[in-house]
């Protein structure tokens, strides 16, 4: 598995750019035998095990595209493409997959298992491309993991519930009146009007919001103006909104568009808002945590099992597998003793690889489990 | 004149109650033979030389209360009445007054000379009560001024124009909801809504009016909330604006409830507005400037005479005067050498003396040069 | 109990002051020949059940004062004493632990049990001289609870860990340079200099604090200058800073420490902040929310426990007992159907008096639960 | 004249780049036989006029340069060079000089005229380079002006003292932690620090400057971040300070560089601030405006000579030459009646032909007067 990763480590591939990578899981599928194979997107790959027949199936997903980020490791295998890396751990998430699919390839197995290896997590949600072309059919369960630095090797942490939040994108123009800088009684000053509004949506958060409820709202971008003797016309805010709650998501939306309405009177301005709807909460099944903690015990043992107290506000499009079948989504220790610890998408970002076999286990076994306590799970449907 | 100000200087009243100070002014007058003398609005008084007729007088203004400020000037002659002090020199303006009656009492006047000793310019403009009572009665013109740190005795200024600002007053509430500390998402925070509001005004200055135009905006007083521990529901600013063109006047009036309606949408608040017109701009006619200038050069010579090339942004009630008559108020250079220079209304504020007998020269040839250049002035209905 | 909670409620009386609330307790207690009663702090009780000896004790305990509000309910039994009233529900508190008291009487008791009836938990924290003097002599355990309008009577909230904040106050002052209105130039407007830290201290909750850490800055007054026509030399902020752990609470203290001098070289102010500790953050013991729960379960059944999922930012000086001894906080469900809930600390707050045997029982229970399970329980000093 | 406004409009170019203008230029004083002609930095050209002797000059000039700006007037004579504009009236300027040297050339003239066509006014003041390589040389005084839209054909305003503005630039980074968009406890916003700064750089101008003294502070863009999903490392301001005295200017560089320091201990970020002094402000001489006023009159009148009231807090490199010798920079009234008046620099600006022989005749007259009244100029040595 350090093989594998590694090699994947020196030729990352941007999401939907995943070609050698695809290649290359064929390859090492084909290696094990594994001939129930499938290519959906152009750069997802689709295995199964066991049974033939579709139902019931229990999904085990690994992304594994790459980031937009120059390398500064300096490890021996580092990046050979200049301004793309594996900055997140997805090299290590495949080389897990595969790991547990030699693990299961040679198990009876009550039933079939699917191996999804998706592309383009860090782009716009591939899970959701990878649904449409039919990789959840017959699924019952689908479980996955990310490496963490948070934790050392040696411990998982399984969560029932919210673990990921909502990642809404939004795009705030503001429009006021140019004109000469000596002039400012002549024009509508779109800087200081947007400087405003950046003050004033930080309220959203400390006034507007639920104080025990996460919520996020990070203007990312601010661009105005185009000469230092002019005064702007156009100020154009970009920015991200994140919560675990539809209540603190409304409110922030609702608060979002107010205060930009509420701008236009009070320095003579235009704005307009766009939203965009990002990946939603990753919400982890009951039943199928209960099945991912004994998967977990099995590996690492009683005291390895952690819970994860509180949500992450980053975003995970295995949300949207979670969306269509019950799941539950883990978190692998992978701290690297002795160095600095770098978070994900750092360019010095790296992981101890001795998390490979602990997160090729844990998959390996959680599809077992599951195929035998199937009836512990309730279908969506159901839960609705 | 020196010990009419030192003894008025012990004994300042506010305006309003200058009680003492009438009777004081009355008893100097009777010293100098002068018995045409009537009380108006209870504390002012006017007295009258020269020709019986009514037509044509000239007016000579000198405004006579005290402020509401603790002197802390150590002088000998210092108030006898705590929390009340002469700290903008109306002692002197009263001397001045006096010293130019007793230089007018013998002279052969072509005319009539009023002399107005005014209550409560401090308070909210006793000049309007004088007015109302008949003090302008017969008048074709005005002098009044003001002793001046700005400049050393033996300088007079003179301006035609506008010379001093509107000084306009306003009280803005801001009601939200208030609630528990802890649940802003319950509430809406005045305290927030008007610290913002507080930071979006300044923009009415800096973008908002010509920048060549004087204005100024300033919140006196914030007071909001009642408890550390609760939000605030109301919290309320009082202010002041000052102009001295009716264009930035009205965009400050315009612009101060425009932010104020725009505050209510960006912070779920209400909000109420009240502006109160203040003063007036002292606007000095162009003749009776041209009169005032060579009375000025007759008492301290071409050289002593300068312009005042900006117009102050403090208020001054003899405005109320030129809106019915022509005239031209003065400010007479009074700095106190070898002492840190204490601005009026200061509680270490003091004058050198020897501006007493320069201004009651000019006031005394102000009046007896204008009754022999009436045919100069145009009276406001005219100019209207 | 409800003639007794009616009682007090008519009564109400402020912390440190409730002299006659103490008097009606002991009469109380000795009607139920209740006999071992001392008074603590002047006006507080404690009274003991069963053995002798102190070790080992159960407490439990209830607070008794009221706050200074004046009751808007209308209800027949509302308050007779003008701007004091039971508006957070002491008086129910108060019948409950009587109630209990009732039940523990004639119980064979396998140990000692503790009724604390405390004084000033609306003050600042009463509970500190109960301890002090002694309240909690050999307690091995304390049980308390709330009065709560979340929940409908039949409900117990029970959750180990925090469930309150830390509640810190402040107060920050603001020194500038006064003057004149019109010369802003000659100031330092104390007023601006306030408003942009309003709006500064808001980012410490926006973009300082984890987004996942409960954390609440609230300025709760602002009060600055004395006259709408001159520039306020001073203005001061008090506010209350509340969170749950103290990584957040640090950061919150620094902040506004070093946002208030950062503020001095921006606006040209000096600055004085004083930050008072408040009340700890109730911790409730693991061990004890066990004993709880299952008291909890014999009272009002499985499906009546709930937990309280996240901490409330309120405050709660029961804090104090739990760095003493472990133990157990609860919220019992008080709903008044068919009326809007008001929340604690309104002038119109109500409660359900079905509450009151609920509360009774559960304390009672709690108290033979944990007589028999001491066992379970591990002091404070092992648990460091 | 009018061909020759029209034929440059057609064929406006930048600053330093102005070759087929100086060439056309030279082209026509050619056709009018002037042939004392030399070219300065490229693409300025100055003609001599008159005796042969260097002194006594009178110096005459013109810019001649145009603005990126892409023309929007719809003219028959609309630019033929895309993004490139005469959008400030500087090919009417080259055109009144040339009718000036055909008034001229024929005089007989009791010393040396010289006509400057100055590149590069809009660019970064090439009125230095010109001076540098010998355009003033021998002279006494100069004389220049600028279309004016606010005043009537016919009118030209004088006005002696200061009429233009400081224009000085700065530029102002400010450099945070940048970071993932869901953990901004991990990082420093800098948009966030940015837009605070925004807002409190108004208070230079609403707080901190004399508010009868002119001043602007412009921040004419804002550029901060990459992505709408990260917290942006930096921010950068760029903008314009204007004013029209030095104590001001102080004023505002030093609260310039005081802000930008306290934003440090405030928001956590490093700041970094650079100020480029601009264009000197346009200070008349006074005698050299009592001879344009004589030569203004000469054109239009008494009535059609106006004093212009306040500074304009524009910039113009005429500045640099008054510095070395006396002058008088005036503006020509060519308001374009029934349309809607556009300022210079918008891509609408177009003006009222008419003023074209006004301003040839001032010109010529000026510098006929001026060498007839040499003896009413000091030298700018004397001066100081």
């Amino acid at each position: 598995m350090t093989a594998i990763r590694r090699h994947l480590h020196r030729q990352p591939e941007l999401g939907y750019h995943e070609h050698a990578t695809a290649a290359f899981i064929e390859e090492k599928l084909a290696e094990l035998g594994i001939t129930r194979v499938k290519r959906l997107m152009g750069t997802g790959v689709v295995a199964w095990l066991g049974q033939e027949e579709p139902e019931p199936t229990v999904a085990l997903r690994a992304d594994i595209d790459a980031l937009p980020i120059h390398e500064q490791t300096g490890l021996p295998f580092a990046s050979e493409h200049p301004g793309v890396m594996h900055a997140c751990g997805h090299d290590g998430h495949v080389a897990m997959l595969l790991g547990a699919a030699r693990l299961l390839k040679d198990c009876p197995l009550p039933g079939r298992v699917a191996l999804i290896f998706q592309p383009a997590e860090e782009a716009d949600g591939g899970a959701q491309g990878m649904i449409t072309e039919g990789a959840l059919e017959g699924a019952a369960v689908i479980f996955g993991g990310h490496i963490e630095r948070l934790y050392p090797v040696g411990q998982i942490a399984v969560q029932p519930g919210i673990i990921c939040a909502y990642t809404d994108e939004f795009r705030l123009a503001i429009t006021g009146k140019g004109g000469h800088a000596a002039k400012p009684h002549d024009c509508h000053d779109s800087i200081v009007a947007a400087s405003a509004l950046v003050l004033q949506l930080q309220t959203l958060i400390s006034r507007e919001t639920d104080p025990v409820a996460p919520a996020v709202l990070t203007i990312g971008t601010i661009q105005g103006g185009s000469a230092a003797n002019a005064i702007a016309e156009e100020t154009e805010l970009t920015g991200t909104i994140r919560s675990v709650d539809p209540t603190t998501r409304t409110t922030l939306f609702n608060g979002l568009r107010r205060m930009a309405a509420g701008l236009e009177g009070l320095y003579q301005v235009t704005t307009s808002v766009t939203i965009s709807d990002g990946y939603p909460p990753v919400v982890n099944d009951e039943a199928a945590s209960r099945i991912a903690r004994d998967a977990a015990i099995a590996v690492v043992g009683e005291a390895g099992v952690i819970p994860q107290p509180r949500p992450s506000l980053g975003g995970e499009d295995f949300s949207f597998y979670l969306q269509q079948v019950p799941g539950c989504f883990v978190r692998f220790g992978a701290r690297k003793e002795g160095h600095e610890q770098e978070s994900a998408h750092s360019p010095r970002f790296d992981f101890d690889e001795g998390v490979l076999p602990v997160g090729a286990a844990f998959l390996a076994q959680a599809a077992v489990a599951a195929l035998s306590r199937l009836d512990e799970l309730k279908n969506v449907a159901d839960r609705a």
